[in-house]
């Protein structure tokens, strides 16, 4: 996998994920792909292909599976209502501990830091989730430094976001990073998001 | 149709709209839904009720079609490049048209303000629309008062945004304007989106 084939992103759902915690994500990194020379591909994919009913309702047809979505130079993990069961699937965890070892970046939106750490991601590492879980993220691994201010921290190859429309400023910061703060900005005036 | 039983919100979504343009609204009129006395009941519909492929690629399977969505309070019309062949389509136009004869609060984002226009919804009425189509705007109807600086428009029964993330702002301001300040306050707080 090398960066000059395109640098590929992949934003998991599931059910029950939150809308915004997936969309925002996808939003930036594809309005990038349209400003970029590093040319960012953005695909969805769920565990097994198929389609996925969203926390509030909204129904997503993904274009992968997680068998077949390929390695990623970064993966979104979105939070919402339906990371409760996946925090409690030991087959998940495994993978996206396998997923860890292959993927420069991992970066969570609101709960979805919650399985980062119910797979050992974040252990003894800075990290953010939506305030109202706080206090879970830090019983699910008490070693979890958690940032109760930060809109998102970034501690290298692991990204964690603060709540929902928060996912939009990781993932401005993330272009940033990954190519240039001019590029996060040409993303930004597209989307009407600078004063923000 | 009486508020009573529940204020009912319709997002029409359709190829090529733009991703932010829909899910933004829909995530904070759904996140409305759970904070409210009102009982919003917020769904998606797409023209005959198909699945849609959005502008960044997104696939989305609406709960409706135009046909069976029934009577609306507020109706979303999202911008993106599908735009440009419902502005050309007489039978689209006429459909907006009757909506707007029953349907009490008619909400663009971003360039879905330039179907509005085609369909004479904006005539000598101030309006705005995403800052890269303000003369496409002003050559689709000359009378509109085109607003270069506002976030959002709230022409009373019209309501137009800017672009993209300024549809989130728009439906928040909508919350305040159709329930109370408080409830829009407690849905920025969710979202964690208070800050902006």
């Amino acid at each position: 996998m090398s960066i000059h084939d395109g640098l590929r992103i992949g934003i998991f759902v599931f059910d029950e994920a939150e809308e915004l915690d997936v969309v925002g994500p996808f939003e930036v990194f594809a309005t990038w792909a349209e400003h970029s020379a590093l040319k960012p591909q953005v695909s969805t994919f769920s565990w097994d292909g198929s389609g996925v009913r969203l926390a509030k309702g909204l129904r997503l047809v993904p274009a992968h599976s997680a068998d077949d979505v390929g390695p990623l130079h970064l993966l979104v993990y979105p939070g919402g209502p339906g990371t409760r069961p996946l925090i409690a699937e030991p087959g998940h965890l495994a993978w996206l501990r396998a997923v860890q070892r292959q993927t420069p970046v991992i970066a969570s939106v609101c709960t979805g830091a919650l399985v980062l750490a119910a797979a050992g991601l974040l252990s003894g590492r800075p990290a953010t989730t939506h305030r109202d879980h706080f206090d879970e993220l830090a019983e699910i691994d008490a070693s979890v430094l958690v940032d109760t201010e930060a809109r998102f921290v970034d501690d290298g190859d692991v990204v964690t976001s603060a709540g929902v429309s928060a996912g939009l400023d990781m993932a401005l910061h993330l272009v940033g990073r990954l190519e240039s703060p001019e590029c996060a900005q040409a993303v930004r005036h597209a989307l009407h998001y600078e004063s923000t």
